[in-house]
Formats: structure tokens, C-alpha cells, sequence
């Protein structure tokens, strides 16, 4: 289907390009990896679809590359209305979950219906974590801000108590079911950190 | 080639994306569309490939897409060294041309070898200016900036001397090239913008 002169379809696609222009504006939890500033979600989604790209080989499963590519480019899109929920925060899950929605048939509504319906599958396939492609760049989305907090002596685990062991339910697991070898890489920097600062008083008392 | 185990390329490819990181901070001389700050070069990286998959159908000739967006997320990434020169800037050509080859002969040779051709291939062939691809991916590069000018009154062009001849040639020439029906849509806005703020002497000369 190509459509190289057409007005109508072109213009609805610049409304969406310019709409998708403010995810530059939701700020995440996560610095940079210098930790000069905290980064928005639209370099975010740059930077974690490079991630994906060259870890690839470090799949759980082998992966289509091009489908993990574009959920990336789209995961965090929702934010627009949403906002950024940071992984540690307070949050609600349902509400969360129902914003998310009603966002998705927002933003991806501003497109042509074949493209509303195709950006729209691959978001929710995203979401759902069941295959390959989805359960590997979920891994890569978690694991970005373990090594950003890892580079800034622990960056925004200052901001949050959490635990070691809610980091592993939360973050770990779902980085070690898509790429194990980048878990394996980054757990004992993780449990270095954590013993440093933030003993669990569990893991000391006797069993 | 799958690897979901091996320490040691993996620990070559998060040097590699750590080191991508300072893409973030790279400094465009465009604005968000709202105007409210420059952008950076990562965040536009994220941006133009949501252009070019929305935008695909608009294309001069088909295109592979998913070569297209690894184009685009990797367009820039010289700049971390290279510093990023706008179009209508006053540089030196040769120079930037030599600067941008270091800077990929440095971050490209930071990944596994078959990594490193691989990615530093499709840069090549995006910079190269010859492919489907890359005539549509330079073409959605080369709008953005047009788009959020007129979006901010103006933007960039009032730090630009700029002319609606010189525009033609350094911009419009390649979006018309790669996208048609997208240079269509602008040029009259374009030439409205150009009329009112910066009208061409020569235009209303006797020819
Ligand atoms: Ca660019």
C-alpha cells in the first residue's frame, strides 16, 4: 500500500509525528548515565532500541529483530497522557493500566485505521510479555536503569527504599527471563551495591 | 549467531551503549515543537523513526523499513564526537566529513567485529545518500526541523541568515527527493513563512 502524493492520510500522520513530539517532555526517574540530569522518555526509547540491537545475540530466545525494534520505539508513547510510573514509585496498578488504555486509542487513534490497528497490536504485544520478541525487550527496558544506577553509585535507588530483593521481583527476574547472560553480567554489581548500602536484615538473621 | 551466555562480547556492546549515552547531550539547533528548549540529538533519533514508520507510505519508491529505522537510530550517533553542525551553519565540509569518519571508526570499533561491519555498513549507506532507504530516511531527517520551525514561528531560521533559495537546495531539494507528497505539504507553509519574514529581493526583480 503506497500512497506517495495523497493529502488526507499524510496530514493525520503529521498530527501524530507532532503529538509524539511531547514525550520529549515526561521525565523519568532514571539519570543519565553521567548523571547530569534525568533523562525523558524519548531518548530513553532511543537508547534502549541501540541496546537491543546489539545485545540481541544475548536473548533468552531467538528474537525478530525489526518487531523489537518497533516496540521499543513505541513502548513508552502512552506516557504522553500517562505519565512515566516509575518502576519503585506508589502507584495503582488498574488505574495505571486503565490511563494506558485510553491513552493508546487516544494517540494511536490519530492515525489511519490499517496503521491504528498495526502500531496498536505491536504496543499490545509489548505489554503483554508472552513472546519472544516482547519478553527480551522488556529485559532490555528493565535493565537500562540498573546500569545507569550502577554508573551513578546508585542513582535513583537513592529516590526509592527499595529492597534488594523487591528489585529482583520487580527488575531482575524479568531481565533474566528475556537476556540471561546481561542478569548474569549485572547481578553481582547489583548485590555488591546493595550489601553496601541498603543490608537486607532478613538475609543476615538465621534461617 | 546467538550468544546468550558469553561474558565477553557482552561486556564490549555496554561499553559500547554506555558510551552512546552522550548522544543525549549532543544539542540540536532545532526546538521541541512547543519551543520550550533545543532538543538533542538522541531524543531526535527516537522522533524521525516514528516519522519514517508513520510516513512510509509516502515515500518516492518502496523502502525496506526496518533498515530505514536502524539508519535513523544510528544517523547521528558520530555526532558524540563530532558535535552536531546545522544546516545552515558555517562549517567546513571536508572537515566535518573527516571528524564524522573518526567518530565511527572509534564507536563502531568499540563492538564485536561482525557488530561493528554490520552497523557501521548501514551508516555508511544512509551518509551515502544512494539507496530507497536512505534517500527516504535523509528526506524524513531533513523535514523535522522544517516542520518545527513553522510549528514555533520560525525557529532556527531566525538564527540562520537563511534564505527561501538556500533552504530549497539544502533541504527541500531532498525531502522533495525521498518524500514527495511530504514536500508537498510544506513548501506552501514554507514559502508563506518566507514571504512574510524574509521576502527575496530578487523575486520581485524583473527577470
Ligand atoms: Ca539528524
Amino acid at each position: 500500500r503506497r500512497n506517495p502524493i495523497a493529502m488526507e492520510p499524510l496530514a493525520a500522520r503529521l498530527r501524530f509525528v507532532m503529538e509524539a513530539d511531547r514525550l520529549k517532555s515526561v521525565i523519568r526517574g532514571t539519570t543519565l548515565c553521567d548523571g547530569s540530569r534525568r533523562e525523558n522518555s524519548a531518548e530513553h526509547s532511543w537508547h534502549i532500541m541501540l541496546w537491543a540491537w546489539t545485545l540481541e545475540e544475548h536473548s533468552a530466545a531467538p528474537v525478530r529483530l525489526d518487531l523489537v525494534l518497533q516496540m521499543l520505539l513505541l513502548h513508552d508513547l502512552v506516557e504522553i497522557d500517562a505519565g512515566d510510573n516509575p518502576i519503585h514509585g506508589d502507584f495503582d496498578a488498574a488505574a495505571v493500566e486503565a490511563q494506558e488504555q485510553a491513552a493508546a486509542a487516544r494517540l494511536f487513534g490519530m492515525l489511519p485505521a490499517h496503521q491504528r490497528i498495526a502500531l496498536r497490536a505491536i504496543w499490545e504485544t509489548f505489554e503483554a510479555s508472552q513472546t519472544p520478541d516482547a519478553i527480551f525487550a522488556k529485559a532490555v527496558d528493565r535493565a537500562q536503569p540498573l546500569i545507569c544506577n550502577l554508573e551513578t553509585d546508585g542513582g535513583s535507588w537513592h529516590d526509592y527504599p527499595v529492597r534488594r530483593a523487591q528489585l529482583q521481583t520487580r527488575v531482575g527476574d524479568k531481565v533474566k527471563r528475556g537476556a540471561p547472560a546481561l542478569w548474569a553480567a549485572l547481578a553481582p554489581r547489583i548485590d555488591a551495591w546493595f550489601a553496601a548500602h541498603r543490608p537486607d536484615p532478613e538475609a543476615d538473621a538465621p534461617a
